[in-house]
Parts: C-alpha cells; structure tokens; sequence
C-alpha cells in the first residue's frame, strides 16, 4: 500500500514524462493515472504508472510510464474465461525498456532486477527498446521490463486488459493498486 | 491509381506531420508508409496515410496521418468470417478531426464532403476530436472522418485491420492501393 503523497507525487511524475515525450492527455485522464505498486511499496524499484485510454472486451490501449530503472516484474496473461490470454505489443515512445523474455539468456544484461528480489526473474533474454521500436508477446509469455537511466514511456496496444488475472512470479505481489485513506 | 511522384510526395508529407506530433518511427516505418487514395485520385480530397504498427488475428495499431481536410469517405466494418466486425478507437495527436456517425444531424458541421461525392456522405451526428480527446466505434457503424485546416495526426486502436473487407458507400472507391508502375 502506498500513502496518498507517494501516489499524488508519482502521478504527478508521470504526468511530467508524457510531456515530456509529447503525449497529450485530458484533464480527466491527468486525474486518474494509475500508480501499481504491486504491493510491495518500492515504487521506486517495483512499479508503473498507467493511462489507460480504452479497455472494450476486444481492445486495450494505455500508455506506461517507467521512471528511472522502475520495473514491471515478471508475469504472464494466461487464457480466461475460455478465451485466449492477453497479447500485447510494447511501442517505446520515449527513453529506453529493457525487456526480457524466455529465450537465450542475454550476456551482461542491462537491467537489474529489485534487490532481493532477484530469485523472483527467471527470463532473461533482452529486448533492447529506443524510440519507435516494438515488440509483441503472445499469450502465456512470461515477461518483465525495466527503464534505464532517464525512464521511459511506452504504448501498450493489446487485447482485453484483465490485471486481476495476471500470474506474477512473486508470490508477494498484489496487482490491484491499494492506497491508504 | 496515384503516379509514384505523388506517392513519394505524400509519403513525405506525411514523415512530416509525425515529426510536428512528435511521433518517433523507424527507417523501416517511414519507407513504408501506406498512401490511400482509395482508387479516386483526388488524394487531396479523398486520402489517407497510414503507420501500420501491428496487426495480428486479434489486435491493430496504426497511426492515421490526414492532410488539410483531406477526408477518409464513408464505411464501416461488417462481420468476417464468423467474427464481428473491426471495432475502433480514434485518438486525435495533432491537430483537429471531424468524426461523423449515426445520430442527430449536427447543423452546420466543420466538414465539407469532397465536391461531387456529396452523396456519399449520409451520417451526420459531428464528433470533434482535438489532441487527446478519442472516440470509439463499434462494428457495423458507419462513420467518416476529415481533418481540420491544419491536418491531423490519429491514432487507431483496433481489432485485426482487413481493409479489404470494409463496406464504402461510394461504389467508385477501391480501398487497395495501387500505384502506377
């Protein structure tokens, strides 16, 4: 759980990145960025900041905000409901994500999971993202990503987003976002 | 059919416009800019220009670049084979766009119809989008859109992309491009 100044700051925060990468939003969309914590309380190491501009039962689009190093840990989108899981495509806008997926470990990686964390990253295949480069995972992949130095901003063009349904590594996290009152 | 002049021209008009919004594409994206003149050649009128960032069984991205009240003409999506039809969100980047669907007739509307096709154009419920306003349709909607004075830059968020399968009102229009040898 974070407390409402963390979460004030952090959107705030946000805000200044999808600025800074020219993406215009509305007032309302300013007002309601999601801040994931994924309940650890380490925004600064485990967390995202969202807008999510449509989610029909076909379609998603959002845009993430990385700040510096900030990481999306390790998960999946598994099948619900008897239809296939979540398929997503990572368009970086703005900074640089390293992204990791199964595959060939990548020598010398670019990202560092959070500390004592660590045993909770197990694909490390990197996929290096600089302004206008994508890549698209299909269900059941099991994926992570972090910003480097400056943080980043990336869309996400995807099926139905259902976060309640994503299977994380680390039995610790908790998807829904919770803030104190 | 356009001459490969024009086809060349509009190509980097369009590189142009994404620049002014801010969107960053690749070498790869940028030779292969899709011009749409949907088989009238009045491209001026009657055109579009297209990023296409994917497009799988399930979802599409693509950026939509408009010139000064060029228009994309009246049509919608119908179901193929056993699926419904694409459905779409419209997110305006740049500049101003006139969306046009079903509904009330909006007395005096900021579009004008391409001279000659006026009768084409039969939905007239105005939706104006201007940098981060979206609009989104359903299958089997029909709708059309034009740009502002200035241009446009548009993002679509959408269901799989077969153009070939939309449904026009204009019996000339053919949606493949063709491009003079």
């Amino acid at each position: 759980m974070i407390t409402r100044e963390q979460f004030a700051s952090a959107q705030q925060q946000a805000r200044d990145y999808l600025l800074r990468a020219g993406i215009v939003i509305t007032p309302e969309e300013a007002a309601s960025i999601e801040v994931a914590d994924f309940g650890l309380n380490e925004l600064d190491s485990t967390g995202l900041e969202l807008v999510v501009y449509v989610n029909t039962d076909r379609v998603c689009a959002k845009e993430l905000v990385l700040f510096p190093r900030q990481t999306c840990p390790e998960h999946y989108h598994p099948p619900v409901a008897g239809e296939p899981g979540k398929e997503e495509t990572f368009r970086c806008r703005w900074g640089e994500v390293y992204l990791y997926v199964p595959g060939e470990a990548t020598p010398d990686p670019r990202a560092r999971p959070p500390r004592g964390r660590e045993q909770t990253y197990n694909v490390w295949h990197e996929i290096l993202l600089r302004p206008g480069e994508q890549y698209t995972l299909m269900p059941n992949t099991p994926h992570w990503f972090q910003a480097g130095d400056e943080g980043a901003v990336v869309s996400e063009f995807s099926t139905r987003s259902r976060d309640e349904s994503d299977i994380f590594t680390d039995p610790q996290i908790q998807r829904a976002p919770r803030v104190a009152e």
